[in-house]
């Protein structure tokens, strides 16, 4: 069977592809998909993303963690975030985590409507997500999150870096595809330089996030996959392929 | 004042931009925008861009030159096609040429619904298109063509080397021209090379227009920037900065 791998380079170009048979990464490493690998990773039970505030605040007083962030900014009164030191172990053993991220959640949602998988993807879990890409025999889809339906860069090198590592088991690459992983190997020996060198806008800078960038870009220090069911997102069991 | 350069990597993501007060480049490199340039610096009075053999063929009859083509090959009964060796001064010198060229249309008719000014760009005239651009006090969207709505390497190469002509004329960059910058670095000493080993699914290959992507690929052959007016591309008259 010949495999294809193919990326999007942001949600808005989904419907062009063929996704009922594939299994769909999401990537928005700059942070959900970073912070919900690590959650997943540190025992959380689930993790629901959710588009925005108002969304996430419809599950307070029912027994969850509530990453209610507006702006960047935790929500007044809440003690929770998106930076990923927010789900250690000792935070969320156990728990179900509602999150707010507007671009992830919109990726997450479009791809869950058409894929066979949805799974999540960031640098903390990188070669356990390529393992597992190898052993099915899907093709797959890479779908960066982007920046309000923007282009950007660090979801573009992250989809680079899967490309890189699955290139001998797939033999279709699209345009995208070839783009990202050259990118990605002009970036790699140092991700965050070359990040910061590139964002002219110095939109990562405004962020005021540089621990969690420098946290979201270590590679492989999670075994988790995370896997859409329905609205949450669980652990993947690899063996079986399924929950 | 803080001129920005902005790279959109397919049509279907324009409505993301504002280009109210913007020249707007675009992109088709295989084969339109290349076939333009060369035909406007050949002579060729005005070229008119158009969809599809039907939107061709209804100026049968009235003077035109008819470049129509299906699938990349010539309609039966016409002699005059895409390829830029057909645009040649002999061929095109006082004509009004009708060109079939469906991702290129698709993207001047987006790009002039809104933008202030429309030019045409491709190797050909990389630098008198640069330096028109450096001398107008506007922003830059340089608008990609891509293939039917997907990203591609060509035309991105060529947003790339705009992109490094411009650098230290321009002070913002978003991501997107970042990467096409980058990619175009990669690729410059053999931009054939570059293509073809990249596009593994071989796509040029297909199209059999090997003579054609050579030509293509040729830096600053012309001296014309045909610009649109109304739906006519004419050539620009570079020290006015309007016709």
């Amino acid at each position: 069977m010949r495999k294809k791998i193919e990326v999007c380079l942001t949600p808005a170009l989904i419907d062009l592809y063929d996704i009922e048979a594939s299994i769909v990464v999401v990537i928005d490493v700059l942070r959900a998909t970073s912070s919900i690998t690590y959650g997943i990773d540190n025992g959380a039970e689930a993790i629901i993303p959710v588009a925005n505030v108002e969304d996430c605040l419809k599950y307070d007083g029912k027994g969850y963690l509530l990453a209610a962030e507006r702006n960047g900014e935790v929500v007044e009164g809440y003690d929770f975030g998106n930076s990923p030191f927010s789900y250690t172990t000792e935070k969320v053993k156990g728990k179900t985590i509602v999150l707010t991220t507007t671009n992830g959640t919109k990726a997450l949602h479009l791809a869950h409507k058409r894929a066979h998988q949805v799974v999540i993807g960031s640098f903390l879990n990188l070669d356990v997500l390529c393992n597992y890409l190898k052993s099915q025999n899907k093709d797959v889809l890479l779908l960066c999150a982007g920046w309000k339906d923007q282009f950007n860069l660090e979801d573009t090198l992250f989809a680079g870096a899967v490309v890189e590592e699955l290139e001998d088991d797939f033999d279709f690459f699209d345009d995208s595809s070839v783009a990202a992983k050259d990118l990605y190997m002009l970036a790699k020996n140092d991700l965050r330089k070359y990040l910061y060198k590139s964002s002219h806008s110095s939109r990562l800078a405004k962020l005021n996030i540089e621990e969690d960038v420098v946290f979201c870009l270590q590679l492989n220090i999670c075994k988790a996959i995370p896997v859409l069911k329905g609205e949450r997102l669980v652990p993947l069991n690899p063996l079986k392929g399924t929950l």
